[in-house]
């Protein structure tokens, strides 16, 4: 076994070495990158991944590896030599092309693009949130695939951080949580190196850290950073049963030099983020006694590093438990290799439309928080999968559902399993968690707070969507619907600023039924995020339940008009206006179509039949959402009109304050009469008025 | 003095009790609002502000005042109550207008919207770092100011909290700067009631926080919220002379009972966010004693509690001391007074022209991160106001200019006054500690971070554009200009939905010139934030420097030519592609306009003249912008077209990066022959077509 090698010092200095100048070569290559992380933790991450990390080389998803996350992401060449040297599919052509286009070894590791890399970081202080949900994923599934005699989940989460991941906000929320949820598998390696990019960090960082996880119940070991007998002795304390049975995560803070090996720039800021230059690297082999050419590794450690072999048979020790649990408990088994391939249920999809029409033929006015609870309440049961979760605001954000079983510590503060948890009042850490909980795999997380807190979590938001993670936003409150708690909590600029990053799925729903379609959108959309953005208020319904085929198409012909003049396109609580506002004109003899766009970014991968049949290019078009106009000139263009919010809001009753803004029925039918009253300017794109 | 007074018990206890009947009222009034915090805070903040809070009432913007935060705003009953009770101008008939339209008493408290209220809170955690941020603004001035014997800056910035905000990343972020800063007047005030919205927090909100502060160089009492004499004995401490010679900030960590008074709700989460109801109201009454009807404060409290000849004396005082001062050190007097102000330098405005001409004569080719600096090395030093810094990236961001002073511990750890902060790897933090500066007055603080990481402090930005504070952004790395770093670090959506956040103008300069005018515009423009986007690399002179009154209006026309038949409408670093498809073009015989539109925000102000002159109804558009392209639609319609990204970057060189996504000159021009050749497609607005 792996973790029972301990390469004699000398061997075990030159295999960090190895790490050293192939990060040095890599960096001088490409003359852009950062030497100093993978310098100072070359030696941490000898111990950890030549003597602790149980992994195959040869499998990069082989469910129960270790998992192993770079939170300081710009360290990225230690990862790359290090998944170069155990035998990933990383070859030394691929270190070459370091920082290049469509290299395999971008300037921050990218999950998806380089085997063995197991989340993108870079965004400091989120690898390590990340490491929290992978050690939450496998706490939850171990509770609940584990039987006596026999372990089929048994992994460690490893993360290396460094300062920077330490000041941001995310690591307290992070750490905090995990340590009240008791993560004894979970193992932090803290780069003390004293170097942060501006110098120095007694000037800005001064924090007594053991102390400061110790009161988040972490157990804290301080190691010199570059004795690898003292890390391997707290990383053995750390992977230790007992270390479990105590029911602490572990941070390990190592005594670090940054550049370690550079002679003239070590334990300087130096290092951090440029190429040593040539005259420094030079100066580096020799200081090390480094003979071999660059991205050379020598034959002795080149085979000392290479861990195919016992990954190999790592794996397949693990293949033949899981075998014998097959046969023990087929039916469990056969979900847990369901939920590992990420696919739904038998028959869930198929179902789907069911559940969705029974939620469209409701009659009453529901809040779309409401809704979403309801939709949970069916779909949820069915999904041993899901995981949700609120920042503290489950009774606003409704995303409990019946039957669903709280996770978090017991009253004696043991973890008990479950399907739901309150994070706390951590909207980043909720969202950097949920995205560990996706890319470690059985999870389909999905968590809530007020959309005007979006912007806390956005950066997480965000990288869900750099990496293609199924994971669902639930933003309840999502306009001045909100009503009396005010401006703060009011969003403006939310819904129309998260359909700007690329990939997010922004659902705006205007019913129940649009909101049970957001929902079976979701959890069918293996690739990419969704967020929902819900109402507080109660809407009726919208129409009925045979809708759904066409608000799956994002934006449809909700009520048409024989010669429709215009077009009112609307989202979520403002459709009803557009309907109104459509009676009104009728009655003046003036036909309008109404459509509604609950998911803009779905609409627009239509194709150009049905967005043409829906939004003709000749009919002139109104626009009316509680929210930021701008965005709607994309469907309404500069002649079209908005009816919409650019300032920000204030403390009213909802009603009062949609009066306040003009966000009426009346507004929108009076800008469609008065585009329809505007003379004709010319010809061609001169009909166009200034916005 | 009001520090000595020390009401008898039952006074105390009878004056708290005023202020939770109060609180109560007025939510049930308002049958919305949070009665929780209110009921349990009431005794600590008869303690503060009856015993030791040094304000006046009759004046809200004295400037040698404590500073109070409120930094768990739902609790504003609590704020508004206190404010009546001593006597500022806030009514009873405004108590009972809680949470209408245009009260002044909002959902959550409202700077500028109440008299007394120091910020706007609501979004949690954000005020205890506007705490944090004020207290740094009294260790800087009375640094500056203070002469031996002259002691006119002398206060304190107390600030309540809950759970919630210590839950938050940006407690960890703003604490732990404070205690390396050692703000040592800084005191917050915890109100330790074990219960958040989802419950009783053991289940997500382990912390020892106690220790965690500790670890922050915190001094830290725990206190029974609910006996006025030991509150008052960690106050005293908090404020001796001897805490700030330790130089600590002070957490006082009370425990408390959520919603005290309320016989069968206090203690559990049904007391935090809705009106009682009106048996508990009665029950109330009765276990409290209280005789009187709603909204009716029995006089011998009323007299008790106003505070505003005390106030008065104490401001008198401060006026003769502040007299003295001026007697002694005249012109320090006039700076101080001046800043106080808020206004510039006598002949500074008058002088910017030449300063941003100077800038707008250079010739070499500079990245507008650098002339962003030489823009701080002409401004900045004839503005003692001024105050940078930067998220850990000052030589990235280039936040630091020619004779800036780093402010911060010396060697020794004791605090030093300056100009320039390097704020660690906290980018939220920094962006409310800079709303705290504004907040507190004195200070045009601006700081500094990566553009894709001004997600991390986006609600903070936006908050700052909420109260109109003058903060000003350096956002640098504003594209896939950045390069090698990759996606993580590459903007795509940030800027335009920074443009969507009401009141914050975004500024992308494309050259030296356009730079120094975003500054100019920032530096002069008092009511709102300015966030500057700015590049990595070189880029050359658009023009010369007779542009600057052009560049003034957001957008101009940079390069017209004689019967443009279209325009290319253009930002930043892409305005050269502009140009040089222009020439492109010109060779060809097709005409065009070339309007650079450095702020989007600034332009939409200008007068319908201006803005149809430099982009006429008439002509057909291109924009360029290495970001999302939806933006654009505002200003070409549906029929224009629009070169950006609408996907995530990728990791590689910036020159490939454009080449590969399609950035560059030849397509900008391709775009315009395309555009020009499209068969028009009827009349009017059906000439649009789908974008």
């Amino acid at each position: 076994m792996s973790t029972n090698q301990r390469p004699d010092p000398d061997l075990a200095r030159r295999m960090a070495n190895a790490i050293r100048l192939l990060a040095v070569d890599a960096v001088e290559a490409a003359q852009s990158g950062h030497p100093g992380a993978p310098m100072g933790m070359a030696d941490i991450a000898e111990v950890l991944w030549n003597r602790h990390l149980r992994h195959n080389p040869a499998n990069p998803h082989w469910f129960d590896r270790d998992r192993f996350v770079l939170s300081n992401g710009h360290g990225s060449m230690l990862l790359y030599a290090l998944l170069h040297l155990t035998g990933y599919a990383l070859s030394i052509d691929d270190l070459r092309q370091f920082r290049r286009l469509h290299s395999k070894t971008a300037g921050h590791p990218e999950v998806g693009v380089t085997p063995g890399v197991e989340t993108t970081t870079g965004p400091l202080g989120q690898g390590l949130a990340n490491a929290v949900g992978m050690a939450l994923a496998e706490k939850l599934l171990a509770t609940e695939y584990n039987r006596p005699g026999h372990t089929i989940v048994d992994h460690h989460t490893h993360v290396f951080l460094g300062d920077g991941c330490l000041m941001e906000g995310i690591s307290h929320e992070a750490c905090s949580l995990a340590g009240t949820l008791r993560l004894s598998k979970l193992v932090a390696l803290y780069d003390d190196n004293g170097i942060s990019i501006d110098g120095h960090v007694q000037g800005w960082f001064t924090d007594d850290t053991p102390r400061r996880f110790a009161a988040y119940g972490w157990q804290v070991v301080t190691v010199d950073g570059h004795d690898p007998s003292t890390i391997d002795a707290a990383l053995r304390r750390a992977r230790s049963a007992s270390a479990q049975a105590e029911g602490k995560p572990t941070l390990i803070c190592c005594k670090t030099l940054i550049g370690k090996g550079a002679p003239h720039k070590q334990g300087s800021h130096e290092v951090h983020g440029a190429a040593l230059g040539a005259a420094e690297v030079q100066a580096t082999r020799e200081a090390l006694g480094w003979h071999a050419a660059p991205f050379e590794v020598p034959a002795d450690l080149a085979a000392a590093w290479n861990a195919t072999e016992r990954g190999q048979a790592l794996e397949a020790d693990w293949q033949a438990r899981f075998a014998a649990y097959r046969e023990a408990y087929p039916a469990e088994a056969a979900e847990f290799h369901r939920r590992m391939l990420g696919e739904l249920p038998d028959g869930f999809a198929a179902d789907l439309p069911a559940m969705v029409a029974a939620l469209g033929q409701r009659t009453d006015a529901v809040a779309t928080r409401k809704a979403s609870q309801l939709a949970l309440d069916a779909m949820a049961p069915r999904l041993p999968e899901i995981f949700g979760g609120s920042a503290d605001l489950t009774s606003s954000n409704l995303t409990n559902f019946k039957g669903c079983v709280t996770a978090g510590p017991d009253k004696a503060g043991r973890f008990t399993a479950g399907n739901h948890l309150s994070y706390g009042v951590r909207e980043f850490g909720m969202a950097a968690i949920m995205n560990g909980l996706a890319l470690h795999g059985g999870f389909i997380p999905y968590g809530g707070t007020f959309l005007a807190f979006s912007d806390y979590s956005r950066n997480a938001v965000r990288m869900a969507a750099l990496m293609k993670l199924q994971v669902i936003h639930v933003f309840t409150h999502d306009s001045i619907g909100l009503g009396e708690d005010g401006p703060t909590h009011q969003p403006v600029e939310h819904v129309p600023s998260l359909r700007l990053i690329p990939g997010l799925d922004v659902w705006r729903p205007g019913d129940a039924l649009e909101t049970a379609v957001a929902w079976a959108h979701a959890l069918q959309r293996r690739d990419g995020p969704t967020a929902l953005a819900l109402s507080r208020q109660n809407l009726p319904p919208l129409g009925d339940e045979t809708r759904a085929a066409a608000v799956q198409r994002g934006g449809y012909v909700l009520s048409d008009s024989v010669d429709a003049r215009a077009v009112i396109v609307a989202t979520g609580s403002e459709t009803m206006l557009a309907l109104q506002a459509q009676t009104a004109l009728a009655a003046e003899g003036i036909a309008v179509r109404v459509v509604s766009m609950p998911c803009t970014g779905v609409f627009d991968r239509q194709d150009a039949a049905w967005q043409d049949q829906v939004l003709p290019p000749a009919l002139p078009a109104v626009a009316v959402e509680a929210a930021h106009p701008d965005f709607w000139r994309k469907y309404v263009g500069r002649s079209g009109r908005v009816v919409g919010m650019s300032s920000f809001g204030e403390s009213a009753p909802a009603k009062d304050l949609y009066a306040h803004f003009g966000i009426t029925a009346a507004r929108v039918a009076d800008e469609v009469r008065a585009l329809l009253q505007r003379p004709r300017q010319g010809c061609g794109v001169a009909a166009e008025a200034t916005a």
